[in-house]
């Protein structure tokens, strides 16, 4: 029996002596390669904060003071050390998800996988201990340095940094890397360097190397590592943190458990908000891993446990799509730009990258940024392409709508994994972009279903010069071509099936084109006269949609988006408005958060599947007589 | 004939010698107080700039080289400058925007209100410009104190220092202050130290006070004036900015216009990123302004120019009975605290804020942090209120979705100004804030009538703790009661017409109630049977709303946000589900942004008056025959 069979709660981690620590470690290291190589999720980073897990929940006593994680996806061992042992269901369906969860464990506190919240969440949670009379009550927040470089991150700092009495530790996980190197060479040399602990060497070299790059990350990498300061503020750091006026403990080497124990420890006693600098390799101690420049298996679908290597091919083919398309795009318009919030290769920008490297900008993981300077573009004259998971727009949306719709700047949108994800849960589906983004006036949106429209879509995209486009589309495999018959006005006509019986328009939105052939399949079969079309450009509604409405006696529209707010629901406002009858029902995700599952489960859960609509579009029929 | 009638373009400023600069000035002081005391407008700030706005205009060559006002209320001696001397009718249909304006002028760039943008927009106007070719041209931002603590800032200036070789230029306009001070005494003695250009006892009597205060502004004050690092430093700041890598010049007295001609032309020819850090005086010049501790004239109504004495009664009755009831509120209840994002004032939380100094906290301009901390505040026990404009809650849009709804925080939002403000231009429009709300999942929005409703529904939204509650209110004098004849299942029955024709369900959200009844006159003057309605809670929609609808032949909807995504919209989306068939007329805004006009020209030309709804139900119910 090992030790981390014995660990049911913090107190028996608390309990373990420290020479054992070094075992607890390893077998940590040895459940999750074994485990996440089964169900996929995140690897990297889990690796990476092993002996930071352990030595935080040595120093502190959670739940009575509170950790709380940013992003999240490195709370495996959190759950690890907190009694959650069961990871044979991981991100599935009344498995444990894959972030923390407060349905799980009184444990954990932010579910939000969101980048640089923590800091705002810590200042609130210690802000209330304070007022309440628990002074001895820590609040510690774990924060990538990726994540230092959004915005979020800074406004915290600066109300933190407000009040010297709060007991606040902020713990900044620093791998120097955030979701990706902005460099690849970049990533070995700090591999090397740093697990040869020639933490001056590495300074040096990464600044030279940081300068000559210029990739976001440049300013908290300096600001953390007081680089301007030369070398002997590297030992002691002087650099932004002492600044703001908060006490600055480190750099600490990550992987020496009784070194950050220790660190931590000096900031519990502090009595005020301490950062603490760790420094951590992802992946850190899975071959693999290490080896893997370009993520370090960031997030991983399943793999062989020894080899590393994927067990299913590239679930990524609408990326690779639009990998693809943007350099071709990129060829015939030199004035076409591309901006990504840290996440060049996950958006499917690397190719671009690579052929043009002026034309490409990494603003950190900044969303907020990235709209705004891309009007700022605009303005200049180039036509940016800002490529971001659709989730992580959210959190521009006063930029989309004011700085970018209000200017008419020509900017296009490209939104990967739209609509359902799933197994990443509630924060991570891309559920709420067409309802957001259909409030913003002049917006023209498309949901292309396969990789013809997809590629239509883009082209004609950045031909618009006078108003945001986007382009949405969902995670995973891309299906086969699905032509149209025909079009009305630009509708595209898929099918069309003779019958005696009431006609119904079935709308499919996006990838939903599928779900909709299939049940206008078994619509007429029960005899009705049925079309489907797929408009691609959905937002604003097409007037030919309100048409084709109108020659029909039932409207089926599906989205894998709100159904309030979303594209049936604006069909069925434009058809008011122009005297158009005809019922539109609405089939979709309802307004509620979906629990983590696998996207087939939850697409069977809203039933989304053409015999439930079918079904559902049958009973309303009937219901209307 | 004045210095100023003769400048007609940025060339008559660049030719003036410069010993006519103090004249110029003067006259433009005059302009200011004259022309904005009638018609109301931001005077403070404007009054602040006129020698920075000479110097920039001296120094650059708008439009070749481009100028970029962080929220823009400051650019009216801009406007000045660039030929716009018509201010007769500022910020009235036709006449002058209050903000820049790309339709006036091709001097104008960036027209969004919302603070915090100008340094993405330049990063991305500079990039565009090195990419094109065109190095000399330059791009410069003027952006204040106050607007550097938002986030949006943060990852600009991340992204500025990560290439030194664009010509951007960024003028920090530091008049100590932003919106408001917090404390009145700082402010007055910020004023007298800093005309007295004793700047080293200024900045460690500031920081004292500062650190005694614990203000948000702290931070970047601290950055700015790198007051940790003693007097000699003051001279030539070592603070944030040049950890940044970036290059300081200042701190320059704003009202000297020889020095910051001569601090911007080093700044100019330097090659590079540079900050220019102007020290101002907000309400220079204007006796009345300079003796008001508490907002320097940050924003008038008209006013008479001699006395600065208001000509008409205070506009903001909704928020006096919110300062009100949330006092009465915080003595009854410990644990609600209040939040402000640097509008401690405007939102009537200075009440608030006497009674319970410990339980009011102003994060900065820092919406998003606002939100997620409150989430935080919520975990520990607390019941956090957030006061906001309507307008600026949507930078928060991600973080009341997935920080507070996701973790079902109580957090109570209290949003001022919503609906059509109209003056300030399509920015300062609380518009969104239904549409954007009705997306997240669990949240609950009051739109209370009048006052006594106001009190109840505040009263209410801090007593839900599980889930996100918004108040959400307009700008302007609040109304007379409108008592209810009785209720229906919660939905406030507030007239009842009989009548032989058709039944007609009127339904005013918020403050349209006063537009329902009226209509509802003129309907029931045409024979029709008509019930006016107010829900007060709109979101989600109420069920005993949608009954209702099913007892009627046709209902109206009321409200003075978007159409598209609204309260109509979703009644109509619940009567569907209901398979209530009840057509569902929604009247509201469009889908567009608004151009600057009064209040009551918008909600004319939206044909939202009694008259204008009446005629359209009218031909509504024609046209179905």
């Amino acid at each position: 029996m090992g030790l981390l069979d014995r660990i049911t709660s913090p107190q028996d981690v608390r309990a373990l002596p420290a020479r054992d620590l070094d075992r607890l470690a390893a077998e940590i290291r040895d459940f999750l390669v074994e485990q996440v190589s089964r169900s996929g999720g995140h690897l990297g980073p889990n690796l990476g904060v092993v002996e930071l897990t352990i030595a935080l929940h040595r120093v502190f006593e959670s739940p009575h003071d509170t950790l709380v994680f940013d992003t999240g996806h490195q709370s495996y061992v959190h759950k690890l050390l907190t009694g959650r042992r069961d990871f044979s269901a991981l991100r599935r369906r009344g498995g444990l998800s894959g972030y923390p969860s407060r349905a799980e464990s009184e444990h954990d506190v932010v579910e939000n996988s969101h980048a640089s919240t923590a800091l705002s969440w810590a200042d609130g949670i210690a802000k209330a201990r304070q007022l309440r009379g628990e002074p001895d009550r820590h609040t510690v927040a774990v924060i990538g340095d990726g994540a230092l470089t959004g915005g979020m991150a800074w406004e915290a700092l600066n109300n933190i940094a407000a009040d010297s009495e709060r007991r606040l530790v902020i713990v900044v996980n620093d791998n120097g890397r955030s979701y990706a190197p902005t460099t690849g060479g970049l990533a070995q040399h700090l591999d090397v360097l740093r697990t040869t602990r020639r933490y001056e060497s590495l300074l040096s070299w990464g600044r030279s190397t940081l300068h000559r790059s210029g990739p976001p990350g440049r300013l908290a990498y300096e600001a953390l590592h007081g680089v301007k300061k030369g070398i002997k503020d590297v030992v002691a750091p002087q650099g932004m943190f002492e600044d703001l006026g908060l006490k600055y403990v480190g750099p600490v080497d990550g992987h020496d458990e009784a070194s950050v124990e220790r660190a931590l420890r000096r900031a519990k006693a502090f009595g005020g908000p301490v950062i603490v600098h760790v420094i951590t390799e992802k992946g850190r101690g899975y071959t693999p891993a290490e080896q893997d420049v370009a993520d370090r298996f960031h997030a991983v679908g399943r793999i062989h446990p020894e080899t590393g290597l994927p067990l299913a091919p590239s679930r990524f083919g609408w990326t690779s799509v639009f990998a693809d398309e943007i350099v071709r795009i990129g060829r015939r318009r030199p004035d076409v730009v591309a901006i990504t919030a840290a996440m060049l290769q996950p958006v499917g920008l690397a190719p671009f990258a690579q052929e043009f490297p002026d034309r490409v900008f990494d603003v950190g993981i900044a969303e907020q940024h990235a709209a705004t300077s891309a009007a700022g573009m605009a303005y200049g004259g180039l036509h940016p392409v800002v490529a971001v998971y659709a989730t992580f727009l959210n959190r521009a949306f006063d930029q989309v709508l004011m700085d970018v719709a209000l200017h008419r700047a020509g900017v296009t949108f490209v939104l990967d994994r739209a609509g359902i994800t799933g197994d990443d849960g509630a924060s991570h589906n891309g559920m709420w972009d067409m309802a957001m983004l259909a409030v913003v006036p002049g917006l023209r949106l498309a949901a292309p279903r396969d990789e013809a429209t997809m590629r239509a879509a883009l082209r004609t995209a950045v031909d618009v010069d006078d108003a945001p486009t986007v382009v949405r589309y969902p995670k995973g495999a891309m299906g086969d071509a699905i032509p149209a018959l025909d079009d009305v006005d630009g509708v595209d006509v898929l099918a069309r099936h003779e019958g005696e019986g009431r006609r119904v328009l079935v709308v499919g939105v996006g990838p939903m084109a599928t779900t909709a052939l299939a049940t206008a399949e078994i619509l007429a079969g029960h005899g009705l006269a049925v079309t489907v079309v797929d408009p691609c450009w959905v937002l604003p509604v097409p007037a030919a949609l309100v048409k084709l409405a109108g020659e029909h006696d039932h409207v089926v529209t599906l989205e894998d988006g709100l159904v309030d707010g979303g594209v049936g629901a604006l069909l069925g406002q434009r058809s008011r408005e122009a005297n158009v009858a005809t019922p539109v029902q609405s089939v979709g995700v309802p307004s509620s958060f979906l629990d983590h599952a696998s996207r087939d489960e939850i697409v069977d859960a809203l039933r989304l599947r053409p015999h439930d609509v079918a079904a559902d579009v049958l009973t309303a029929l009937a219901a209307r007589g």
